[in-house]
Protein backbone atom coordinates (compact mmCIF):
# COMPACT_ATOMS: atom_id res chain seq x y z
CA UNK A 1 0.00 0.00 0.00
CA UNK A 2 2.83 2.44 0.79
CA UNK A 3 6.24 2.61 -0.98
CA UNK A 4 9.00 1.91 1.95
CA UNK A 5 11.03 4.67 0.33
CA UNK A 6 8.32 7.58 0.72
CA UNK A 7 10.84 10.52 1.99
CA UNK A 8 10.39 11.69 5.80
CA UNK A 9 9.67 15.30 5.01
CA UNK A 10 6.67 13.80 2.31
CA UNK A 11 4.80 12.30 5.71
CA UNK A 12 5.42 15.42 7.19
CA UNK A 13 3.29 17.26 5.20
CA UNK A 14 0.66 14.90 5.33
CA UNK A 15 -0.73 15.98 9.10
CA UNK A 16 -0.81 19.70 7.10
CA UNK A 17 -3.11 17.87 4.16
CA UNK A 18 -5.45 16.44 7.14
CA UNK A 19 -5.86 19.11 8.87
CA UNK A 20 -6.77 21.58 5.48
CA UNK A 21 -8.71 18.43 3.96
CA UNK A 22 -10.61 17.90 7.47
CA UNK A 23 -11.43 21.83 7.47
CA UNK A 24 -12.87 21.77 3.74
CA UNK A 25 -15.23 18.84 4.74
CA UNK A 26 -16.41 21.28 7.36
CA UNK A 27 -17.32 23.76 5.15
CA UNK A 28 -18.81 20.99 2.97
CA UNK A 29 -17.07 20.96 0.20
CA UNK A 30 -16.62 17.71 -1.79
CA UNK A 31 -13.93 17.98 -4.00
CA UNK A 32 -10.75 19.94 -4.29
CA UNK A 33 -8.00 20.99 -7.12
CA UNK A 34 -4.42 19.73 -6.66
CA UNK A 35 -4.21 23.88 -7.44
CA UNK A 36 -6.95 24.76 -4.58
CA UNK A 37 -5.01 22.82 -2.24
CA UNK A 38 -1.36 23.83 -2.92
CA UNK A 39 -2.70 27.54 -3.28
CA UNK A 40 -4.21 26.89 0.75
CA UNK A 41 -1.51 25.61 1.72
CA UNK A 42 1.31 27.17 -0.26
CA UNK A 43 2.75 24.43 -2.06
CA UNK A 44 3.24 23.61 -5.69
CA UNK A 45 0.37 21.68 -7.42
CA UNK A 46 2.92 19.39 -8.64
CA UNK A 47 4.36 18.93 -5.12
CA UNK A 48 1.12 17.93 -4.42
CA UNK A 49 0.36 15.47 -6.94
CA UNK A 50 4.09 14.04 -6.22
CA UNK A 51 3.29 13.86 -2.48
CA UNK A 52 0.37 11.87 -2.85
CA UNK A 53 1.36 9.54 -5.75
CA UNK A 54 3.08 7.80 -3.34
CA UNK A 55 0.33 6.42 -1.60
CA UNK A 56 -1.87 5.47 -4.46
CA UNK A 57 -3.57 7.11 -7.17
CA UNK A 58 -6.44 9.57 -5.40
CA UNK A 59 -7.51 12.54 -8.08
CA UNK A 60 -9.05 11.76 -11.69
CA UNK A 61 -7.01 14.21 -14.64
CA UNK A 62 -9.37 16.97 -14.58
CA UNK A 63 -11.87 15.91 -11.36
CA UNK A 64 -9.68 16.76 -8.29
CA UNK A 65 -9.39 14.70 -5.08
CA UNK A 66 -12.68 13.73 -3.32
CA UNK A 67 -12.07 15.45 0.01
CA UNK A 68 -13.55 12.39 1.93
CA UNK A 69 -12.09 9.87 0.31
CA UNK A 70 -8.85 11.39 0.84
CA UNK A 71 -9.16 12.36 3.86
CA UNK A 72 -9.53 8.67 5.18
CA UNK A 73 -6.75 7.02 3.12
CA UNK A 74 -4.64 9.84 4.49
CA UNK A 75 -5.96 9.34 8.26
CA UNK A 76 -5.89 5.35 8.09
CA UNK A 77 -1.96 5.88 6.50
CA UNK A 78 -1.40 8.26 9.26
CA UNK A 79 -2.30 5.79 12.11
CA UNK A 80 -5.11 8.87 13.46
CA UNK A 81 -7.72 5.65 13.38
CA UNK A 82 -6.21 4.39 16.49
CA UNK A 83 -4.53 5.44 20.28
CA UNK A 84 -1.46 6.01 21.00
CA UNK A 85 -0.18 5.17 24.38
CA UNK A 86 2.48 7.97 25.76
CA UNK A 87 4.78 8.48 28.70
CA UNK A 88 5.91 11.98 29.77
CA UNK A 89 8.83 12.76 31.62
CA UNK A 90 9.50 15.53 33.28
CA UNK A 91 6.44 17.18 35.48
CA UNK A 92 8.07 20.25 36.02
CA UNK A 93 6.19 23.47 34.75
CA UNK A 94 6.60 22.32 31.43
CA UNK A 95 5.70 18.71 32.18
CA UNK A 96 2.26 19.99 34.36
CA UNK A 97 1.45 22.41 31.45
CA UNK A 98 1.60 19.50 28.93
CA UNK A 99 -0.38 17.23 31.76
CA UNK A 100 -3.26 19.66 31.32
CA UNK A 101 -2.59 20.11 27.10
CA UNK A 102 -6.23 19.56 26.19
CA UNK A 103 -4.61 18.95 22.40
CA UNK A 104 -4.23 15.26 22.99
CA UNK A 105 -6.72 12.98 23.94
CA UNK A 106 -9.21 14.20 21.32
CA UNK A 107 -6.66 13.18 18.68
CA UNK A 108 -5.78 9.64 20.36
CA UNK A 109 -2.89 10.66 21.95
CA UNK A 110 -3.27 9.34 25.58
CA UNK A 111 -0.88 10.13 28.44
CA UNK A 112 -1.01 7.08 30.75
CA UNK A 113 2.49 7.55 32.48
CA UNK A 114 4.65 10.21 33.91
CA UNK A 115 8.18 10.43 35.38
CA UNK A 116 10.41 12.64 38.02
CA UNK A 117 13.19 12.62 39.57
CA UNK A 118 12.11 15.04 42.51
CA UNK A 119 11.37 12.89 45.55
CA UNK A 120 7.94 15.59 46.09
CA UNK A 121 6.34 14.85 42.76
CA UNK A 122 7.17 11.51 43.09
CA UNK A 123 3.70 9.69 43.87
CA UNK A 124 1.88 12.45 43.70
CA UNK A 125 -1.00 12.50 41.33
CA UNK A 126 -1.76 15.25 38.29
CA UNK A 127 -4.85 14.83 35.98
CA UNK A 128 -5.14 11.52 36.78
CA UNK A 129 -1.43 9.90 36.45
CA UNK A 130 0.29 9.10 39.19
CA UNK A 131 4.19 10.19 38.89
CA UNK A 132 6.67 7.38 38.96
CA UNK A 133 10.69 8.00 39.80
CA UNK A 134 12.47 8.26 36.79
CA UNK A 135 14.96 6.03 38.25
CA UNK A 136 12.37 3.14 37.77
CA UNK A 137 11.54 4.75 34.02
CA UNK A 138 13.06 1.62 32.38
CA UNK A 139 12.03 -0.21 34.30
CA UNK A 140 7.92 0.67 34.52
CA UNK A 141 8.16 0.28 30.14
CA UNK A 142 9.46 -3.13 30.31
CA UNK A 143 6.10 -3.57 32.45
CA UNK A 144 4.29 -1.71 30.24
CA UNK A 145 4.96 -0.34 27.30
CA UNK A 146 3.95 2.91 25.78
CA UNK A 147 4.05 3.88 22.01
CA UNK A 148 5.73 7.41 22.37
CA UNK A 149 7.97 9.23 25.05
CA UNK A 150 7.40 13.28 25.65
CA UNK A 151 10.52 14.63 26.98
CA UNK A 152 10.19 18.00 29.36
CA UNK A 153 12.89 17.84 31.30
CA UNK A 154 15.75 20.63 31.36
CA UNK A 155 17.94 20.35 28.52
CA UNK A 156 21.10 19.40 30.55
CA UNK A 157 19.62 15.82 31.40
CA UNK A 158 17.48 15.45 27.98
CA UNK A 159 19.74 13.42 25.88
CA UNK A 160 20.32 11.44 29.26
CA UNK A 161 16.61 10.71 29.46
CA UNK A 162 15.82 10.28 25.89
CA UNK A 163 18.66 7.51 25.75
CA UNK A 164 16.95 5.25 28.47
CA UNK A 165 13.39 5.85 26.40
CA UNK A 166 14.90 4.33 23.50
CA UNK A 167 17.13 1.74 24.76
CA UNK A 168 13.55 0.96 26.59
CA UNK A 169 11.99 0.29 23.05
CA UNK A 170 10.44 3.81 22.68
CA UNK A 171 10.63 3.94 18.79
CA UNK A 172 9.17 7.83 18.97
CA UNK A 173 10.06 11.03 20.84
CA UNK A 174 8.33 14.48 21.47
CA UNK A 175 11.20 16.71 22.80
CA UNK A 176 10.70 20.27 24.21
CA UNK A 177 13.86 20.29 25.42
CA UNK A 178 15.36 23.40 23.38
CA UNK A 179 17.98 21.65 22.50
CA UNK A 180 19.09 19.27 19.40
CA UNK A 181 18.75 15.76 20.90
CA UNK A 182 20.06 12.33 19.01
CA UNK A 183 18.35 9.30 18.29
CA UNK A 184 19.70 6.09 16.53
CA UNK A 185 18.20 5.18 13.35
CA UNK A 186 14.66 3.60 13.77
CA UNK A 187 14.03 5.56 16.22
CA UNK A 188 11.55 9.30 15.65
CA UNK A 189 12.05 12.52 16.79
CA UNK A 190 10.23 15.77 16.43
CA UNK A 191 10.88 18.97 18.31
CA UNK A 192 8.49 20.89 19.43
CA UNK A 193 10.10 24.70 18.45
CA UNK A 194 8.24 28.18 19.28
CA UNK A 195 11.14 29.85 18.12
CA UNK A 196 10.28 28.73 13.95
CA UNK A 197 6.72 29.83 14.32
CA UNK A 198 7.89 33.51 16.15
CA UNK A 199 11.00 33.87 13.29
CA UNK A 200 8.65 33.44 10.43
CA UNK A 201 6.17 36.55 12.19
CA UNK A 202 8.94 38.59 12.22
CA UNK A 203 9.36 39.19 8.67
CA UNK A 204 6.40 40.68 8.35
CA UNK A 205 7.27 42.81 11.81
CA UNK A 206 10.54 44.27 10.51
CA UNK A 207 8.83 45.50 7.24
CA UNK A 208 5.84 46.90 8.70
CA UNK A 209 8.09 48.51 11.51
CA UNK A 210 10.78 50.19 8.89
CA UNK A 211 11.10 53.39 9.82
CA UNK A 212 9.29 53.19 13.06
CA UNK A 213 12.20 51.52 14.50
CA UNK B 1 14.57 44.46 -1.88
CA UNK B 2 12.00 42.15 -1.08
CA UNK B 3 8.39 41.33 -3.66
CA UNK B 4 6.04 42.97 -1.60
CA UNK B 5 3.74 40.14 -3.14
CA UNK B 6 6.09 37.06 -1.06
CA UNK B 7 3.63 34.70 -0.10
CA UNK B 8 3.15 33.97 3.42
CA UNK B 9 4.13 30.36 3.04
CA UNK B 10 7.55 31.05 1.48
CA UNK B 11 8.16 33.40 4.44
CA UNK B 12 7.33 30.92 6.86
CA UNK B 13 10.10 28.30 5.07
CA UNK B 14 13.08 30.75 5.59
CA UNK B 15 13.45 30.08 9.23
CA UNK B 16 13.77 26.01 8.32
CA UNK B 17 16.16 27.06 5.39
CA UNK B 18 18.07 29.70 8.07
CA UNK B 19 18.61 26.85 10.58
CA UNK B 20 19.75 24.59 7.99
CA UNK B 21 22.16 26.71 6.74
CA UNK B 22 23.34 27.60 9.77
CA UNK B 23 23.80 23.63 10.23
CA UNK B 24 26.25 23.16 7.22
CA UNK B 25 27.62 26.82 8.23
CA UNK B 26 29.08 25.22 12.18
CA UNK B 27 30.38 22.13 9.87
CA UNK B 28 32.19 24.57 7.95
CA UNK B 29 30.86 24.46 4.63
CA UNK B 30 31.25 26.93 1.77
CA UNK B 31 28.78 26.29 -0.87
CA UNK B 32 25.65 24.01 -1.36
CA UNK B 33 23.04 23.68 -4.32
CA UNK B 34 19.46 24.24 -4.74
CA UNK B 35 19.47 20.11 -5.06
CA UNK B 36 21.72 19.26 -1.66
CA UNK B 37 19.32 21.84 -0.11
CA UNK B 38 16.08 20.38 -1.31
CA UNK B 39 17.37 16.98 -0.37
CA UNK B 40 17.96 17.71 3.14
CA UNK B 41 14.61 19.69 3.17
CA UNK B 42 12.16 17.47 1.24
CA UNK B 43 11.42 19.91 -1.20
CA UNK B 44 12.37 20.14 -4.78
CA UNK B 45 15.31 21.86 -5.92
CA UNK B 46 12.76 24.23 -8.16
CA UNK B 47 10.51 24.82 -5.04
CA UNK B 48 14.15 26.45 -2.93
CA UNK B 49 15.02 28.61 -6.68
CA UNK B 50 11.88 30.25 -6.82
CA UNK B 51 11.17 30.35 -3.11
CA UNK B 52 14.60 32.96 -2.84
CA UNK B 53 13.99 34.25 -6.09
CA UNK B 54 11.60 36.95 -3.99
CA UNK B 55 14.43 38.21 -2.35
CA UNK B 56 17.08 38.91 -5.43
CA UNK B 57 19.73 36.47 -7.13
CA UNK B 58 21.73 34.26 -4.83
CA UNK B 59 23.36 31.31 -6.49
CA UNK B 60 25.44 31.82 -9.69
CA UNK B 61 24.34 29.45 -11.96
CA UNK B 62 26.00 25.66 -11.99
CA UNK B 63 27.92 27.07 -8.26
CA UNK B 64 25.13 27.05 -5.95
CA UNK B 65 24.53 29.16 -2.84
CA UNK B 66 27.69 30.75 -0.89
CA UNK B 67 25.87 29.69 2.80
CA UNK B 68 27.32 32.40 4.75
CA UNK B 69 26.32 35.30 2.46
CA UNK B 70 23.17 33.23 2.17
CA UNK B 71 22.68 33.04 5.64
CA UNK B 72 23.21 36.49 6.38
CA UNK B 73 21.19 38.10 3.58
CA UNK B 74 18.07 35.38 5.09
CA UNK B 75 18.52 36.51 8.89
CA UNK B 76 18.08 40.17 7.68
CA UNK B 77 14.87 39.45 5.67
CA UNK B 78 13.76 37.72 8.57
CA UNK B 79 14.47 40.44 10.98
CA UNK B 80 16.93 38.25 13.02
CA UNK B 81 19.22 40.36 13.66
CA UNK B 82 17.17 42.96 16.00
CA UNK B 83 15.40 41.91 19.39
CA UNK B 84 11.68 41.94 19.81
CA UNK B 85 9.39 42.54 22.45
CA UNK B 86 6.75 40.53 23.95
CA UNK B 87 4.38 39.94 26.67
CA UNK B 88 2.83 36.79 27.60
CA UNK B 89 -1.17 36.69 28.72
CA UNK B 90 -1.88 33.78 31.21
CA UNK B 91 1.19 32.87 33.88
CA UNK B 92 -1.06 29.31 34.83
CA UNK B 93 1.29 26.37 33.82
CA UNK B 94 1.60 26.62 30.48
CA UNK B 95 2.46 30.73 30.64
CA UNK B 96 5.23 29.43 33.62
CA UNK B 97 6.65 27.22 31.61
CA UNK B 98 7.49 29.41 28.58
CA UNK B 99 8.27 32.13 30.77
CA UNK B 100 11.14 29.39 32.10
CA UNK B 101 11.90 28.40 28.59
CA UNK B 102 15.22 28.53 27.61
CA UNK B 103 15.10 29.33 24.07
CA UNK B 104 13.25 32.52 23.24
CA UNK B 105 16.25 35.18 24.69
CA UNK B 106 18.57 33.50 22.90
CA UNK B 107 17.23 33.96 19.31
CA UNK B 108 16.50 38.08 20.16
CA UNK B 109 12.63 36.80 21.49
CA UNK B 110 12.26 38.96 24.53
CA UNK B 111 9.38 38.18 27.19
CA UNK B 112 9.07 41.91 28.97
CA UNK B 113 5.96 41.28 30.16
CA UNK B 114 2.87 39.04 32.01
CA UNK B 115 -0.35 38.83 32.80
CA UNK B 116 -2.85 36.92 34.43
CA UNK B 117 -6.46 37.27 35.59
CA UNK B 118 -6.06 35.37 39.11
CA UNK B 119 -5.53 37.43 42.01
CA UNK B 120 -3.30 35.45 43.56
CA UNK B 121 -0.79 35.84 40.82
CA UNK B 122 -0.67 39.09 40.01
CA UNK B 123 1.91 41.38 41.61
CA UNK B 124 4.33 37.94 42.09
CA UNK B 125 7.77 37.93 40.11
CA UNK B 126 8.52 35.09 37.77
CA UNK B 127 12.06 34.89 35.87
CA UNK B 128 12.42 38.47 36.49
CA UNK B 129 8.72 39.28 35.12
CA UNK B 130 6.32 40.98 37.42
CA UNK B 131 2.64 39.82 36.44
CA UNK B 132 0.09 42.49 36.28
CA UNK B 133 -3.53 42.31 36.08
CA UNK B 134 -5.05 41.14 32.68
CA UNK B 135 -7.68 43.77 33.06
CA UNK B 136 -4.93 46.02 32.41
CA UNK B 137 -3.40 44.59 29.57
CA UNK B 138 -4.85 47.50 27.05
CA UNK B 139 -3.31 50.28 29.26
CA UNK B 140 -0.41 48.65 30.35
CA UNK B 141 0.21 47.93 26.53
CA UNK B 142 -0.61 51.85 25.57
CA UNK B 143 2.03 53.04 27.81
CA UNK B 144 4.76 50.55 26.93
CA UNK B 145 4.25 48.46 23.44
CA UNK B 146 5.94 45.18 22.73
CA UNK B 147 6.15 43.57 18.93
CA UNK B 148 4.17 40.20 19.95
CA UNK B 149 1.70 38.45 21.93
CA UNK B 150 2.52 35.09 23.63
CA UNK B 151 -1.43 33.61 24.39
CA UNK B 152 -1.37 30.98 27.06
CA UNK B 153 -4.92 31.20 28.58
CA UNK B 154 -7.50 28.31 28.56
CA UNK B 155 -9.13 27.73 25.24
CA UNK B 156 -12.85 29.55 26.38
CA UNK B 157 -10.92 32.65 26.28
CA UNK B 158 -7.73 33.13 23.88
CA UNK B 159 -10.21 34.72 21.35
CA UNK B 160 -11.49 37.23 23.85
CA UNK B 161 -7.63 37.99 24.52
CA UNK B 162 -6.33 38.03 21.59
CA UNK B 163 -8.94 40.88 20.45
CA UNK B 164 -7.33 43.04 23.40
CA UNK B 165 -3.95 42.44 22.19
CA UNK B 166 -4.85 43.35 18.69
CA UNK B 167 -6.86 46.46 19.62
CA UNK B 168 -3.98 47.58 21.57
CA UNK B 169 -1.89 47.55 18.74
CA UNK B 170 0.04 44.17 19.11
CA UNK B 171 0.67 42.60 15.23
CA UNK B 172 1.44 38.81 16.03
CA UNK B 173 0.31 36.78 17.77
CA UNK B 174 2.06 33.10 19.18
CA UNK B 175 -1.09 30.89 20.50
CA UNK B 176 -0.79 27.70 22.77
CA UNK B 177 -4.26 27.70 22.95
CA UNK B 178 -5.85 24.16 21.27
CA UNK B 179 -8.44 25.91 19.57
CA UNK B 180 -8.84 27.90 16.00
CA UNK B 181 -8.68 31.53 16.68
CA UNK B 182 -8.67 33.79 14.26
CA UNK B 183 -6.93 37.57 13.86
CA UNK B 184 -8.13 40.55 11.55
CA UNK B 185 -6.41 40.94 8.38
CA UNK B 186 -2.64 42.65 9.01
CA UNK B 187 -2.18 40.97 11.88
CA UNK B 188 -0.19 37.64 12.29
CA UNK B 189 -0.56 34.74 13.79
CA UNK B 190 1.17 31.26 14.38
CA UNK B 191 -0.35 28.54 16.71
CA UNK B 192 2.03 25.80 18.48
CA UNK B 193 0.31 22.91 17.92
CA UNK B 194 2.45 19.58 19.30
CA UNK B 195 -0.38 17.01 17.63
CA UNK B 196 1.05 17.91 14.34
CA UNK B 197 4.15 16.51 15.18
CA UNK B 198 2.88 13.46 16.82
CA UNK B 199 0.62 12.72 13.73
CA UNK B 200 4.03 12.39 11.66
CA UNK B 201 5.58 10.06 13.81
CA UNK B 202 2.39 7.92 13.94
CA UNK B 203 2.89 6.98 10.40
CA UNK B 204 6.09 5.10 11.10
CA UNK B 205 4.92 3.47 14.29
CA UNK B 206 1.50 2.35 12.38
CA UNK B 207 3.75 0.69 9.81
CA UNK B 208 6.92 -0.91 12.10
CA UNK B 209 3.50 -2.46 14.31
CA UNK B 210 1.80 -3.91 11.71
CA UNK B 211 0.95 -7.34 12.74
CA UNK B 212 1.80 -6.66 16.20
CA UNK B 213 -1.13 -4.47 17.52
Amino acid sequence: MVSPETPDVVIDRLPVYVRALARMQDEERVVVSSQELGLELGVTPAQIRKDLSYFGRFGKQGRGYNIAQLLEKLRGILGLDTEWRMALVGVGRLGQAILSYGGFGPQGFLLMKAFDSDPARVGTSDQGVTVEDVANLAESLRTSPVDIGVVAVPAGVAQEVIDVLVASGVRAILSYAPIAVHVPAGVHLRQVDPVLALQSMTFHLKREHAGGR
